[in-house]
């Protein structure tokens, strides 16, 4: 009898088929603290058909799968059990259709969503979500992953038209259409997203595209306290301004990113602001947003007025993970995720603070803050029981806060392993309704097993 | 042994359960032309355990529920097959709570968008949705409703942060949270928002709500054709212009409209357009949008610059097909609904004119163009075959047009009995995927059985 990888090569082909060391290493693990577990086997596909083959040998060997983009999420997601096959979408990287008029585009699941901006920059259009990371815009589409600028334009999964997707039973679907909008049938787009690869396997995305605004303004508000910027964010959305990115980068932060970065920021809470455009509506709006900020205490407040800068300015913020991780060599990294409603958010925010400070581990706070979503990024010795305790403790507390107020346990990494736990508390009655829908759609439970919702086998 | 009526009283209350024939009548159908059929029953909880309750009655009887708002859905999604209860929520019509600095507020099922808007009005907030008829909340939610703003602000799907659903077992279960975003768990969300009462009760919806914009302007635009005022709002899409609402209503529609809400328009093609902001960012829209217009050959476009003449030309387009039923005593009204990709929309709209007038039938075309979506208002003799074999050409004709041009077969009134025959061709392989969650959710088939979705029994 054939093995599971003499069979995978059969029915695809060798090249597509590795159980190279360094490969299966690579797809052990995501850029979080949970422990790498390799894949038996590493599955290259070129397209769906590839998948529902694949899908096949899986029944026969009764392996399970495990999707994987790049692998920069950040709660164990990618991380197989300990048997299956990793399937890798680098090779389906390919932009299928722009579609210009109807602000679409179809892409396969393996492209990034930097190579996406930089094709739709020629047609005046862009991608607006934005995670700190490079990733693929199926690992993106699976973890309903969301950025800066979602205060605007939404997450992922507001920007999902249609998924095809290949099931464990290797059937294809179509989740959705071309339209903006449908009341046809159950919305299957809304499930898939966020799915975390326990429902299929996404092999093709249409995804909404916007038009490069006619003018964009990015700025930096500086603050007394979080809790000021903090109020000024709710005074801001609550005026109606239409702002596209507001990112809270605390006092520890900003440090680290000046260290990083090379830049000289003022080391005090701030906001990176941005508003996008027409040139009349966007004077309006900065100049009511500087009335609103210096009502909070904003000691100042500076506007990039070139391309340069602003990038720089952004760069910057999508960098300050890094920066963490830079200046703390051989620590690992948890990044917290809660995201509360904006009218709590002051006070989570300062209840994570005195978290930190009262805990041994240094930690910044940043976060897309227009949406109630902060981040504490944590470094912490992995071989030191004393600090695996704090981090998990700092974790487990601002969790409950979040919960208490009507918050979620992730507002956008997703569940993986490391959410596991809450899932019960925060769901309720409604997880059950969860393990019944992974059951109807994945009845072998083959799909990303143990991620998002537990089923028993 | 005790009657369904005698059960269903002893476990809610005497007034809570009418046999009464006005009532049942009253149940017995929708705005639609669907063939009406009464029910068994009444019942009206006054909140989630009274359904709890009502749903071990109907287990023990073993008969099916039907979800009942307002019964303004229009492909007989209320109508009973030919047993059961019909649940209305007009005794569950309260604001619970308006929490004004998260801009959400959380409703019982049985309030209607004028109720909710009335109350928000008093904190400077309004919600966007307007279906023409009045409806409520819990239907609205139940068909994933739109309307005339939806091109700015989104669907009903866009506004649900959290519903409270009594599902077929009793159990009563959250979907969602009050956090602006959430990677926890499936978008239980989403699925329930347009699952048509097949998946539970709705007791509780939480909805997203907005400021009142600082300025708002409204106008008219007048083309020479159909064709020229699409392409007008394809552009206007294109310039990336933040329209909050724009409608095309045909010749024929506004003649109509004319008659009955006694304006003298023009009688030609022309678009409703509406724009919110702040007045200087307004004011470079409109002229913007002046501009293109123009470029399409507009000839006539008048800008209505007072409350009272912005809300009568709204209420004009609500009333349209108020307007034709005046008109055709007697008749009944059938109502298409498809979507299309923006791009496909001006020759689907020229299909649709021309399917009309090669028919017996007069009818007029208006739609939320900015979305795609146009509907065809039918009016027809039910009595009279050649009228209803010509009506259901009109509308297969141009569901298949709008599928083979990636369209959806409803934009938003739903799927109930008139869409059925369409899901296989729109759905496909997905069709089987609602069909395992229908029966994984709702294993009895006792929520509205044979709407949305059907399923083996
Ligand atoms: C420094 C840093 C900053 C970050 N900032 C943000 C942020 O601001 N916002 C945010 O949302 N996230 C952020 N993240 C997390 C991460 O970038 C996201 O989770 C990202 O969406 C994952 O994309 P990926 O391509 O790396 O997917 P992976 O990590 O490889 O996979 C993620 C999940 O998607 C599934 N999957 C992948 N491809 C497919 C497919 N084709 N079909 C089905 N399932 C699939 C996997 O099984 C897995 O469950 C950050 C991460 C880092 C390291
Ligand atoms: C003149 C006219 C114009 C219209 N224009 C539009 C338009 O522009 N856009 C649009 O979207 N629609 C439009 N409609 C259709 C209609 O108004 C919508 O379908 C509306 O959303 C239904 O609301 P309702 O309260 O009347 O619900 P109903 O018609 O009573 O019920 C609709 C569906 O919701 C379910 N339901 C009701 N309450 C609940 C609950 N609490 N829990 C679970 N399920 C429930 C029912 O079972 C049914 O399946 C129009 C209708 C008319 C007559």
């Amino acid at each position: 009898m054939s093995t599971l990888v003499g069979a995978l090569r059969d029915a695809l082909s060798v090249p597509q088929v590795t159980i190279n060391e360094t490969v299966l290493e690579l797809h052990s693990k995501d850029e979080s603290y949970h422990q790498a577990v390799k894949p038996e086997v590493v599955v290259y596909p070129y397209n769906a058909q590839d998948i529902s083959k694949m899908m096949k040998v899986a029944q026969t060997f009764n392996r399970p799968i495990y999707p994987f983009g790049l692998g920069t999420s950040l709660e164990g997601l990618v991380i197989p059990r300990e048997d299956g096959i990793s399937v890798d979408f680098s090779e389906m990287n390919n932009i299928i259709e722009i579609k210009e008029k109807d602000f679409l585009v179809t892409v396969q699941p393996g492209v990034t969503r930097t190579q996406l901006n930089h094709e739709l920059k020629k047609y005046g259009l862009f991608f607006p979500v934005d995670p700190g990371a490079d990733a693929t815009m199926g690992g993106m589409a699976a973890t309903n992953a969301s950025g800066t600028t979602s205060v605007r334009y939404g997450t992922m999964r507001d920007q999902v038209r249609n998924l095809e997707v290949v099931l464990a039973d290797g059937s294809i679907i179509q989740t959705g259409s071309n339209a903006a909008k449908s009341s046809s049938g159950y919305h299957l787009n809304g499930l898939f997203v966020g799915s975390e690869g326990t429902l299929g396997c996404f092999t093709s995305i249409t995804l909404k595209v916007y038009g490069i605004p006619e003018h964009i303004v990015a700025g930096r508000a500086v603050f007394p306290t979080v809790h000021d910027a903090v109020a000024a964010v709710v005074s801001i959305l609550q005026a109606g301004i239409p702002i596209a990115r507001v990112e809270l980068v605390d006092e520890a932060s900003i440090q680290k990113v000046n260290e990083f970065s090379e830049t000289t920021y003022p080391v005090k809470p701030t906001l990176f602001l941005e508003f996008h455009g027409n040139e009349a509506g966007l004077k309006h709006d900065v100049a009511f947003t500087k009335e609103i900020v210096s009502d909070h205490g904003c000691q100042a407040i500076d506007f990039e007025h070139n391309n340069a800068a602003r990038n720089k300015l952004w760069d910057a913020r999508h960098n300050l993970a890094y920066a963490f991780i830079h200046s703390n060599p051989g620590k690992k990294m948890m990044v917290t995720d809660v995201c509360v409603p904006i009218s709590q958010l002051a006070d989570a925010i300062n209840y994570a603070r005195q978290a930190v400070d009262q805990s041994i581990l240094e930690g910044g706070i940043a976060g897309h803050v227009g949406d109630g979503n902060y981040h504490i990024i944590l470094m912490f010795d992995p071989n030191h029981d004393a600090d695996v305790k704090a981090a998990t403790a700092i974790n487990e507390a601002i969790v409950s806060q979040a919960l208490a107020v009507g918050g979620t346990c992730t507002g956008e990494h997703g569940v993986g392993i490391g959410k596991q736990k809450y899932q019960q508390e925060e769901h309720g009655e409604a997880l059950a309704v969860m393990q019944k829908i992974k059951q109807a759609i994945d009845p072998q439970n083959r799909l990303n097993p143990d991620k998002l919702v537990q089923v028993k086998e």
